[in-house]
């Protein structure tokens, strides 16, 4: 072990230079016109992953390729996919930047760049370690597969097709990801659960197309009027969500998992001022990280009908539509929740209106146990490389490739995430931390000894 | 009489080539690049006014000019002012017309064109009763004002100011406004009431930017859902708006007046497909017509807040904004009441947000009297040149110059339309029958003579 870290030390300055070069890789899967540079930034970590020992190839996948790379010489040992995902957000205002999304720059002990967090600088954490177990000892501790892909932040389209026609390959006892934030900077944390999602679009036509309100109002329904009206009933006045049965299945946590939430530091001024609210609000008996970790929330994501521009202009709209997206907790059915969101959306519409209900995506929520192997080696790693002990924590957005991978490859997760809560992923200057990379893989290769039992 | 009317007869076809090159200049107030054709078309109708036998002056207001006419030598004799306007509304699409919205065109017994009947079409009707009796008689029955101006399409903001500056110069018995429409085609209508108008900008706003509603969801106020729950309560469970008071000023109507609304005959089914609703609905106990002309209500004009693009985006808007307005009818107070909508919005608003409420526009409603002598006169004027009992009505919409005439020039309004229920204001192809003109024409100048009692 010793070795390994020491060869982490001594080459720091090359794995910084990974990051740098792969970073300034435009692999925007979001745009077509960088369909080559989604290209480039695989056919690059194939290269890579070939240098530093593994064996690895790029697969086309129909839209931007995904690197599949191994090493499974371990025999007896346990193995591990690792996921992590090549292809990043548009750079934005470049302006905004302090040099182009594309130009990385090492400022103040950061990485500045579009992908340094998320997730070019946390795939090459994991890199890194297995470069310096390769490199110092001719093996691995635990087979390792990498399942890089590159359509992560256009939901994955072609990532379920993949695993289900590669089930042989991608066989693994756990999966391994380093895609998530630290509660704190500087704070290792393990992330346990994260939210499902439901995602309505509610869909309301009146007249055939805006009418004079003046001509015409008080003799037919309002469109805008009626969604409203339908959105107000969604939550009680308590600010519980009023869909029937929505809270019959909700798992409450335990005294233990409350009592651990509890013993994390919320500063509420901080919170303030990060979210720009007037108040911290939410389901009464929860605490702030409670109502957005593990109980199930209901928000219109957006709304838009009739005239909206500066000023005045006195129609009646043709239609209003609205957003509405559902967080869920375990065991929420986001199926089962689906079928009753839509039957009581339509029967508290009325007749004088046409209704339209689309879905826009969904995924249950996903929690793992905090006792694992996996957890606990995870814990002692991170406590070791860091110095601090981690933190456990869920998170409130949704990964839906986490219940996909349980249920395609029947293996869970690992969310072990290096970015700090200021790394600003999507936004200008994202960034992370040089010494958040260099722990984060020191902490990694420890991990990979610990997995190995 | 009968010459002045014979004279009319014979001067059809030099009276439409008024209309055709009236229609012709492209006077379009809402747009700065037709700045040069406003000022045309009043020199236009200046020149034609001066050769009909007015006086006649171009008037600067600061912005478009107005025109302003008179024939003011029988002694002793009533004084009526005519109003119009001679801006019109943008062509639109030049490839939803049968030819474009300034060529003008007469097809099938109607003249096609930008202002043929909004309002260019219906001035003209005006200055062709008073060219017959010029011509064959050497004088008018009644001395004539015209104030033709060139903003109303902008909301007439110079008019007050002029009005004010000229209450000597436009100073008169009552005032005649043919930019009406006919209740069916071909029936002559007098429109005796319209109805007011409060505008209001409801602004929620809450984090200071767009939120991830998965870290953020459940634990903030979300703007959209507070304003669709505000939203919610401007009506009761029957439709009758819910600010307090609302009702209180609302006059009732006469049952003569009910019993003469109930025989306008409205064809529900016609009446379905026009504004493409499945139900008429509206307050109990009034028929469509007096729910759109007589009664209050309360639309949302518009809605906008978060994202509201095609398929999903997961967040908390920063801010939700509607647009509110309000008809009137007398005697409501527009002023009293924009304080308590405001007063209202503000108790209803919860602390978790920031609230502004911005006003637009107000007006009070405008009602007269039916048994006047100028709606007697023009009973009987407009029976006699169309063949058949006018109709009175009121109108759903709003025209703010007719509460500021009353109030400073001390004068009521006489409307009578010559407009077709199909004749497209603001739309494309606009137009407005041949017939209907001409009548329309005859009927005005039989109206002259009656006015002068």
């Amino acid at each position: 072990m010793d070795n390994v870290l020491a060869y982490l030390r001594d080459h720091r300055r090359e794995h910084l230079d990974w990051a740098i070069d792969l970073c300034r890789i435009p692999s925007v899967s979001t745009k077509p016109e960088h369909k080559e540079d989604c290209a480039a930034a695989a056919r690059w970590t194939r290269d890579l992953c070939e240098r530093i020992g593994l064996n690895a190839t790029v697969h086309e996948t129909g839209s931007h390729p995904l690197v599949y790379a191994e090493w499974c010489q371990a025999a007896g040992a346990p193995t591990y996919l690792v996921y992590g995902h090549l292809d990043v957000q548009p750079g934005g205002d470049p302006a905004l930047w302090d040099s182009g999304p594309f130009e990385p720059l090492v400022k103040e002990g950061r990485l500045i760049g579009r992908g340094a967090a998320d997730n070019k600088g946390q795939v090459l954490v994991h890199l890194r370690a297995a470069a310096a177990w390769l490199a110092c000892e001719s093996r691995l501790p635990v087979n390792l597969k990498f399942l890089l892909e590159g359509e992560e932040e256009i939901g994955s389209p072609h990532l379920g097709p993949f695993l289900e026609q590669n089930r042989d390959l991608l066989r693994c006892d756990h999966i391994l990801i380093s895609d998530t934030g630290m509660y704190i900077e500087g704070w290792p944390t393990i992330t346990y659960g994260t939210r499902g999602l439901l995602y309505k679009e509610i869909r309301i036509s009146g007249p055939k197309q805006d009418l004079h309100s003046g001509a015409f109002g008080g003799t037919v329904a309002n469109p805008a009027t009626v969604l409203a009206r339908i959105l107000a009933t969604l939550h009680y006045a308590d600010g519980r969500v009023s869909i029937p049965g929505f809270y019959d299945d909700v798992v409450l946590p335990s005294p233990a998992e409350r009592q651990q939430l509890s013993r994390l530091p919320l500063d509420k001024q901080k919170y303030l001022v990060e979210t720009g609210s007037l108040q911290v609000c939410g389901e009464r008996g929860f605490t702030t990280n409670e109502r957005r970790w593990i109980r199930p929330t209901l928000d219109v994501n957006g709304i838009c009908g009739g005239f909206t521009g500066e000023g005045a202009s006195t129609i009646i709209p043709a239609w209003a539509r609205a957003k509405v997206s559902m967080r869920l907790v375990p065991n929420q059915s986001s199926e089962w929740l689906s079928r009753v969101f839509d039957e009581t959306i339509r029967a508290r519409c009325p007749q004088t209106v046409r209704l339209e209900i689309l879905t826009h995506g969904w995924a249950d929520a996903y929690v793992v146990p905090v006792d694992s192997r996996p957890v606990r080696s995870a814990w002692w790693a991170l406590q070791e490389a860091f110095g601090r002990e981690p933190v456990l924590v869920r998170e409130g957005g949704s990964l839906p490739i986490l219940p996909m991978f349980r249920k395609v490859l029947e293996a869970d997760s690992l969310l072990i995430g290096f970015a700090g809560p200021s790394c600003n992923a999507h936004g200008p200057n994202e960034n992370i931390r040089l010494d958040d990379l260099d722990r984060g893989a020191e902490a990694v290769a420890r991990l990979y000894a610990y997995l190995a039992g």
